[in-house]
């Protein structure tokens, strides 16, 4: 019934289930239809799914579009390489994606930590797509995904509120349309747009600041549930409502001879150049090898696939509750990124304005992926023209409106509340993401994390009580389940103040599941010194493997093990009627 | 009476203390005097101290003269500086030392890790025992001690065989003056041993052979304590001993035209040049500045006041028991450093050889080191001639045998008994450290530890029962005192399980001291999810800090605390006289 508990000892036993169900699952079909969860929905779809799955891709398709556009210019790349990151992996997300409401396509965060390897060359993009995927589908054949439980939810969310405030920063520029480069962290970005704030276009200003105005205003409006459903659906694609009405006005003004905002431009449309990812590129007129561009993207490039399995997970979690399948949602997040790359795509992952819009419209099975990337394979191939009108500005205000509901100082006050310790290390992911780049930040806040881990174990907590009973004046202390090294001087310094007001101590080991070396020996140590003062010790409930240990360090140990609950005749010479120094705490140990 | 309860916010109070103390500290002689250690035992120096401490600094000097010659020609330094790091350090530990059996001098283990850069110039050596006495001298006086709490006994013990290995396998250049040079790690001292091994030298092998018997077999003999006084002596000073017979050899040889050892060769005796340690120097016929000087220690220079504050701390807490003023042994040691690197000292630290020397000797204060100190400056100003006929291949062998004492092979049993993880940190400190060199050894072998740290927050053990009533069957979880941010996924997954086998599930924050955010969320999340299975969850005994957290995240947790014992009453709808689903133990909790 306990598996956890300190006494049995079940690893062995453990790990023979292990094989067992590993060995079960090969052998299952169940386990493999949920490997391509397909096989399950498909064969229930009805005519009802096929509807309302159908209104929530065109709805999310026409986000897709905009946003698409908007991410590949924040990563350096041609317009159309967004669009394609929206259509291919989601079609592969339709076939091994297990969340209905998950989208899966490019995100500013990704663009943003993208952004400087494509500066080298937009080659980097695609490699990067295709080595992300690799890393992810290996994690999730692999069922390594535990390993993400290691970053905690304030680097996780200070990363996302530094990256926000980045990806807005760098906006700032194409909303102003001002001149000198976007700047790669926030700070520059700030620094950049002060200085060059006089070169800023009255036009694109404006039509900047008034998308930002539209497009909260219509957010807000989703907030009343009292809409008519016609009226939904128009705010639900407010994103693709404004690059609509913008570009018409651009395109009017530009027959009438006159472009007072900066636009897309000419967009490749059609189809990609369909083949392997590239596995070497140009650079400045140097040919680089495979190894040469993953030299380039170094120990840091894997804060890309990190990203990635994080915004998708934790979409999955919040979208789906606790039963999400990490592991089969890697498997398909990391097919997408291999087989994107093939398609000429950016690293993609799940989008969580795009999921929540996805949610809002009612989804009912992955097929809402299929919907969506026709429909922007549609726009790719027969509206490419069409794009060249969309103002940048326009864009540019989408990006920061969508940076806005990313930003979450709510966290805050609940840490400040709650852990001091926990606000620090979200600070520290802030302050260097946005100062010094994001990929340090989320180093930053995961060696902070390190350190308080690590602090933790240097505290282990003793719990104390003194029983004072006709004879004898006892401390009881109870061990904590784990004495780790670093422990062990405080917990010595603890023990030797709080033998201090009695002559009896007894340690009570009922709980101790390990114990480093060096705290036995610093244990032992207090012990002989104490009893030297005169003190008695009783070493009580400890189990075979932590006595063999003390009678190792010191034979003499042997003598003061005492198991049981008749402590109190054996070792105290007490009347059994006498007050028991072990209360009956004991005696129930669970 | 208990602060370490997490009932009782003590911080504050605490801290308030800490800083009452510390200027009660300021303003008490006392204090001031544990501080010069000498004004506390000189009063009471009697003639009985004079005599024992005088005995036991000239057997303790017998031994530093061929040990500082050994160990300065190990750094790759002429052989008077290892003489001059016994002296001048001890004369500083005579005022400042605490423990009455520590010797300070150079040691093989720092030797071995400044000759790199003495590769460079000697003014390394003089500069990195100004720079490490700064440093240690700062730990001491910030009380910053604790720190080196962070190094395992695994590590310790690890780098100390690695060390001892690297440093014995260097010596078997000198035992059999074969060409080539001595290596920087074990395998490389290793590799250039059999490969040269066909220029040995007949005659310094006979004598290294029979140095290193002759050591082994008189330190057999200390034994038997059943040894007369006078022999005991002999025993003791076998160093010197050796030394001595080994040059009179070579003196004896040399007149009669026969020179068959490799012999030390001409010392430059006298007192040193004092003055500033080296602030720049010249290598190469390029001056470097001190930043230069700074930048070739690099971080991993970090290592040389790191490894002389363990070395010094373990001996003294081996000798001295758990009495020992770390603080106070800081700023004597760090003093050491830094007035010795004014008379031109290699790093010193507490030699363990020595103080146990010392310490069966039956030294009485630190006087002993007076007298160690003054028999050695006789030496170096009187003697320096006669150091000329040492042949090398005895001083490698007292070095060999100084090793073998120090390479300790037991804890490997003793882990593999009882901590598998540990012994993996053992055999990653010792593997790296003789393949890739000392420093690395130590880096590895602290990485492991933190990974174990983290793995073990990640596993937090969750203690389980079921209770059975006439009405219910109740699964209570006793949560443990900390919940760290990578145990939630663990934690969760455990009490889904627990809950599946009875409707009621008691969650008992008794003992909760402090639970991450992201660990708080999954609770949260399990609870909902398993009360949409109709499932029922009782919050029991949560704080109040922890309950407004849980109240943040999800208001509707209002409903599910509970505190007290008459919870049977109140949430189960039982009988006061049925069986209580807590067990007595809450109502004792400590």
């Amino acid at each position: 019934m306990d598996s956890d508990d300190p006494r049995i000892p079940l690893l062995g036993h453990r790990r023979g289930n292990r094989l067992r169900r590993v060995a079960g699952k090969l052998c299952n079909l169940e386990s493999w239809k949920r490997r391509l969860p397909i096989t399950i929905w498909l064969p229930n779809y009805s005519l009802e799914c096929l509807f309302r799955d159908a209104i929530a891709g065109i709805t999310v398709g026409l986000t897709s579009i905009p946003q698409g556009i908007a991410y590949a210019m924040v990563a350096g790349l041609p317009p159309q390489v967004g669009l394609y990151s929206s259509i291919f992996p989601g079609f592969v997300y339709v076939f091994l994606g297990s969340c209905k409401d998950v989208t899966v396509g490019p995100t500013a965060i990704l663009a943003a930590l993208l952004a400087k390897y494509v500066a080298y060359s937009q080659d980097f993009a695609y490699l990067a797509s295709f080595l992300s995927g690799c890393i992810i589908l290996l994690l999730g054949v692999l069922q390594l995904g535990f390993l993400l439980d290691f970053i905690s939810k304030p680097v996780i969310s200070g990363f996302t509120t530094a990256a926000a405030l980045q990806i807005s920063a760098s906006q700032l520029k194409s909303l102003f349309c001002i001149a000198g480069s976007s700047g790669d962290t926030f700070i520059h970005a700030l620094v950049n747009f002060f200085k060059n704030i006089k070169t800023a276009q009255l036009w694109d200003s404006v039509l900047g600041a008034s998308s930002i105005v539209f497009l909260l205003l219509l957010k807000r409006l989703t907030l009343g549930n009292s809409l008519e459903k016609v009226c939904q659906y128009v705010v639900r694609a407010r994103n693709a409502l404004l690059v609509f009405a913008a570009s018409i006005l651009a395109y009017f003004l530009h027959r009438h001879g006159s472009t007072p905002f900066t636009l897309t431009g000419k967009i490749e449309g059609g189809l990609p150049h369909f083949g392997l990812p590239p596995f070497s590129t140009v650079v400045n007129n140097q040919t680089l090898s495979f190894t040469d561009m993953v030299a380039v993207f170094g120990p840091e490039g894997l804060v890309i696939p990190l990203v990635a399995i994080l915004e998708s997970i934790a979409i999955a979690k919040a979208f789906e509750g606790g039963a999400v399948d990490a592991g089969q949602e890697l498997v398909a997040l990391g097919a997408c990124g291999v087989l994107g790359a093939a398609a000429r795509c950016m690293p993609a992952t799940g989008s969580f304005t795009r999921t929540a819009l996805n949610h809002a419209c009612g989804v009912l099975t992955p097929a809402g992926s299929f919907f969506k990337a026709c429909l922007v394979l549609l726009a790719v191939t027969l509206l490419a023209d069409a794009f060249y009108f969309i103002p940048r500005a326009a864009l540019a205000g989408i990006i920061m409106v969508a940076m806005m509901s990313i930003i979450d100082f709510s966290i805050v006050r609940i840490l400040w509340m709650n852990s001091k310790c926990e606000l620090g290390v979200w600070a520290a992911t802030v302050c260097v993401g946005a100062c010094a780049g994001l990929e340090l930040g989320i180093a930053a806040g995961a060696g902070a994390d390190l350190l308080r881990a690590l602090a933790r174990a240097a505290r282990p907590l003793l719990r104390a009580s003194t029983h004072v009973s006709i004879n004898n004046t006892t401390v009881r202390v109870v061990l904590p389940a784990r004495l780790q090294w670093c422990g062990g001087a405080r917990a010595a310094r603890r023990l030797r103040a709080l033998a201090a007001s009695a002559p009896l101590l007894l340690l009570d080991a009922t709980h101790l599941h390990h114990i480093d070396l060096n705290v036995a020996e610093e244990i032992i140590s207090v012990i002989l010194d104490l009893e030297k003062q005169g003190h008695k010790i009783i070493l009580w409930n400890f189990n075979a493997k932590h006595q063999q240990l003390f009678e190792q360090l010191n034979p003499t140990m042997r003598e003061r093990f005492y198991t049981g609950i008749s402590i109190e005749q054996e070792v105290l010479g007490m009347e059994p009627t006498g007050q028991a120094i072990i209360p009956e705490t004991i005696s129930t140990n669970l």
